[in-house]
């Protein structure tokens, strides 16, 4: 998929939401345990449940790992459901690798040949060596961490550096450009620092950006577009919990769909205010 | 494992060599791929092959997640049988993850508890967050990547910040000493970096640090002796492909014992030298 395909989708669908796939057995609902695969019958589920709603899909890979060798067969039947069902879906793996040579391709290969995703989330520290077998793949997408929603980001994203005066996190943004295009590179830039969103469209005014933290982490939906939306809306705004365990009762589907649909009834308004 | 003890298997092994098993499936020696689990047949012979010559084995997680489930439970198997028979080895999972919070607990729980691993690489990029869950483990340990043995390691990690003139990984090293100790905590400093090893251990005296890059990426063995030994020895020096690939032949594990046995004997005289 690349970037024009990805806002036609935003476009007919009227959203701009990725939904989070934390899927956390032990706080499955209760009268899944019994199937054979809870984790995946509760992952359908919830894409059933939002994909009328949402473009991307983002499950977050420490959640499979963490139960070994089932907990990614739980993946690997995730990825395929939503792939044949919902082939509009943009599917980030939430990896945040930062791996470099042989062993970032052997991960490019395991996310985009074998699990067939779009985007990967990755790690800058260790610079383009983890990046660019990344972007040898065609209508692939690497997505980099440059300025996270977590309190100990400002431990070393916002690092000023001597000579220019810039923070880490736009020197990873910076340095970056010439690696990929708008086509195949995203950033990641947290909902929390809203304000900060407009140092980054100045730099990047063409790139997605993946945002985080809208919601239970306090960021804001408005700023975000405020600060962030380019003509080609270029945002997709992740949110996880506060929409996969809205409710925990036999219910849970029809209470994500509703969550779900309330957050892309304000990217509706949003995108009509932007005029796209 | 405390840095006590390992420091006494060092004495008693006289050795600090960590063999990297980055085991590629498509690099096995040919007879092997009739075996069942071929990877796990290979890593058992390599272990047996090195025991007596090293104090760690650190398999990189990407060769085993590139092949999925399967891959997996050939991990599984391996970090067990290491486990078992030789109860000495510190095992570290090379995974260079950088998650949060609930995500770092789960990546915790996988590499601590459902594999026992003694220790788990891990990307400074998003601070601490990334870091304490790990850190609650009791004789477990976070190995933070600081300078790297890449080529592209200088595109951030020795970006020099405005107000200290402290390089990035320098921080990293600085701000971290507040996470841990010396008994849970210890740094990547890559061997192609000799002559900065001396202003690491000019910052933590008594860490012990992980060392790649000797041998094909051009590291000396004795320039990360003289920059990087303390009085516990403090050094793991990492050995991937020149030991487990030192040949293909069904005899590919003597080669890999006389491999690794050569880099024990020089690392044996360098702990007589500093009368360890």
């Amino acid at each position: 998929m690349n970037s024009t395909q990805l806002f036609n989708h935003i476009q007919s669908k009227r959203s701009f939401l990725c939904v989070g796939l934390d899927t956390d057995y032990r706080r499955l609902p209760e009268h899944l345990l019994e199937e054979e695969d809870p984790v995946f019958s509760f992952n359908k589920a919830i894409i059933d449940a939002v994909a009328p709603y949402s473009v991307a899909i983002k499950p977050n890979l420490a959640f499979y790992e963490a139960d070994g060798a089932r907990g990614l067969r739980s993946l690997e039947k995730t990825v395929k459901y939503a792939r044949s069902v919902y082939p509009e879906l943009f599917l980030i793996a939430d990896a945040k690798r930062g791996d470099i040579g042989n062993t970032a391709e052997l991960y490019a290969r395991a996310f985009f040949e074998n699990l067939d995703f779009d985007a990967v989330t990755l790690s800058p520290y260790m610079g383009a060596d983890t990046v660019l077998p990344f972007l040898r793949f065609a209508e692939k997408w690497a997505i980099l961490l440059a300025l996270t929603s977590n309190p100990s980001a400002l431990d070393f994203q916002t690092t000023i550096e001597n000579k220019s005066g810039k923070m880490l996190y736009e020197k990873v943004i910076e340095r970056s450009q010439i690696w990929g295009t708008v086509d195949n590179m995203m950033y990641v830039v947290g909902a929390t620092k809203a304000e900060k969103l407009q140092w980054v469209r100045a730099m990047i005014p063409d790139h997605f950006l993946l945002i985080p933290g809208v919601g239970r982490q306090g960021g804001s939906l408005d700023e975000v577009a405020r600060y962030g939306m380019n003509r080609s809306c270029g945002l997709l705004v992740n949110s996880s919990r506060s929409i996969i365990y809205a409710d925990s009762s036999p219910h849970f589907s029809e209470a994500a769909a509703e969550a779900a649909r309330k957050l892309a009834v304000q990217m509706s308004h949003i995108l009509d205010k932007f005029a796209l």
